[in-house]
């Protein structure tokens, strides 16, 4: 690994400058230049080279009580990324080190270590270590395998399937032993996960009768149903509930930019009928097993069963227009943007 | 107990003359006359004397997928009763036998004694055993304990708190020494519920602000939600769910009678943030357990912990508008209607 060495003396970062409503514009931000910062004793300073772009930064731009706190007006916008360490004056790091953490939208960030990861870039390129081998794995594999107490032999639906978390969903569920459906945007993403992925059945919802789609696929119906999406599509697998099904709640993204209140599934008593359930989850209570879902799942990469994909957009400046992408479903696979090159 | 004898040569009954659009009406009923039936090898002639009124006749009498099949055009309503024996050509009855069954919205049936029960009018009064010991003691049992997973000293929130199944839970909430708040309409339901059924709290959602009373009575959050009504009740319960909270969906009687889809839970997504679920069941499941259940019910009665109420309506003439006491949130206990005297 080469020397790390400033390479400039100014930080460029999004602020949030209003609270959106219904769709994010880039009114929303504020782009901000300010002296890269010193750090002080028991911190480093790090290098952002690719950050971490997730549908759940769209939750964290509103007002109210969630399951972390909203980002304020004003503040660098939240957000995961993979970095080097430039300059330490913290024991625990130094200077070269590749690390994840929290340090938001911008070029430079000084942290203290916490909630700080060092990974080695040899063992796996930096962008899977915020995709795959990261949290957005790790909310597939706790929300597949312990919310919805998958079991062999089962027909497993993910929605969202082409996006960062139900890639790895589907392909852990394919690797349990389960029928697996996709349900994705376009053709791309559908021949992707069936031919890539080696998902059973992929289901268009942009051209597809997805519950005539569903009754094919799934015909005993389906016993654990991983939504990141809500809305028309939540809906439509309810009425196509296996008896004792399992409904994971990843997600909602097709709720997000909704400028009034969210769309409830209004076929949520299939799940008296069906003696199912619907449950949520927040992957950070999983801390405690986060090393053993990774190694659980690098052996599963390692083995060729767990394929990965990043979709990786270049430039700081880009991050109001990539953001965006997740929310039209226009990227397959784990978002990133790289602000530096490796 | 007296000797039986046929007292008609008629049978009155309701049979279901259409599927109701919204809230049904006199005209979905057809009330026909027809001479007593008679039982053949192997059955027995019942005369009804309760017939039990529930929320769930009305999506017997849709169309369409649920966990029995709809009542066809042209049938019987079907309903349970509790009855006697007048005939018996069946080698289990005999006339004079008091029997819990489902015998339909009718004076007299006959029956195979497939799912019938005998009981003794001496122990509890026949209505209890259609209420507080009956399916409906049953399901507030086993949706409380079994799918709620109800642990002392949590906070129990009810709605429907003046029904016959709102006020068993409650009471059995309290009984396994959980805090227990009772929604219901107007002041002599909520009255009842702290009174008489020593709930901690009502809330009367006719008057108060549920929102802010709930913040009032549950300050640390709902851990279990026995829900009965559905809709805007439903959606603002999910405001105030503590971490790890349970929803039990035994009915949504505010939604039964729409003409539109059903209202859903627009506030689900706070099953993700506070790692909740919400989880259906359906009594008949638990079958081989309604024993146990209902010798322990029996024993909190006796005990004076378990309190029951019925509101008895006589005459089978009213049961088309006396069903609608249900819609109307006008009962208070369980709703019985006595088509003849015991």
């Amino acid at each position: 690994m080469s020397e790390a060495v400033v390479t400039s003396t100014v930080n460029h970062q999004f602020r949030l400058a209003s609270r959106p409503v219904g769709m994010v514009t880039r009114d929303d931000w504020e782009y901000t230049t300010e002296p890269v910062p010193t750090p002080g004793e028991g911190e480093f300073l790090v290098q952002n080279l690719y950050i971490s772009l997730d549908p759940a930064m769209r939750g964290w731009m509103n007002e109210g009580r969630s399951y972390v706190p909203p980002v304020g007006i004003g503040e660098v916008m939240r957000a995961l990324a993979a970095g080097r360490v430039i300059e330490s004056e913290h024991s625990g790091f130094e200077g070269g080190d590749t690390v994840i953490g929290t340090f938001g939208v911008q070029e430079y960030a000084v942290s203290n270590g916490a909630m700080v990861m060092k990974v080695d870039p040899e063992l796996a390129p930096l962008p899977v270590y915020l995709g795959t081998l990261g949290i957005t794995g790790l909310t597939a594999y706790f929300g597949l395998l312990d919310v919805g107490a998958l079991k062999e032999g089962e027909t497993v639906v993910v929605s969202g399937a082409a996006g960062a978390v139900g890639m790895v969903a589907g392909q852990i569920a394919k690797i349990k032993g389960c029928k697996v459906v996709g349900i994705a945007g376009g053709p791309e993403k559908c021949e992707f996960i069936r031919t890539e992925l080696g998902f059973d059945a992929a289901i268009d919802y942009k051209s597809d009768d997805i519950r005539a789609a569903l009754k094919e696929h799934a015909p005993k119906g389906v016993d654990v149903y991983f939504d990141n999406v809500g809305g028309e599509i939540l809906d439509t697998v309810l009425t196509r509930l296996a008896r004792h099904a399992r409904i994971v709640i990843c997600g909602a993204i097709s709720q997000y930019n909704n400028d009034g209140p969210m769309r409830g599934p209004s076929n949520y008593m299939s799940l008296l009928v069906n003696r199912a359930r619907m449950e949520g989850f927040v992957v950070f209570d999983y801390a405690d097993r986060y090393l053993e879902a990774i190694i659980e799942m690098a052996g599963w990469m390692n083995a060729g069963k767990l394929k990965t994909r990043e979709d990786i957009v270049e430039g700081l400046d880009n991050f109001p227009e990539t953001l965006l992408k997740l929310f039209r479903g226009e990227n397959t696979g784990k978002l990133v943007l790289q602000v530096a090159s490796e």
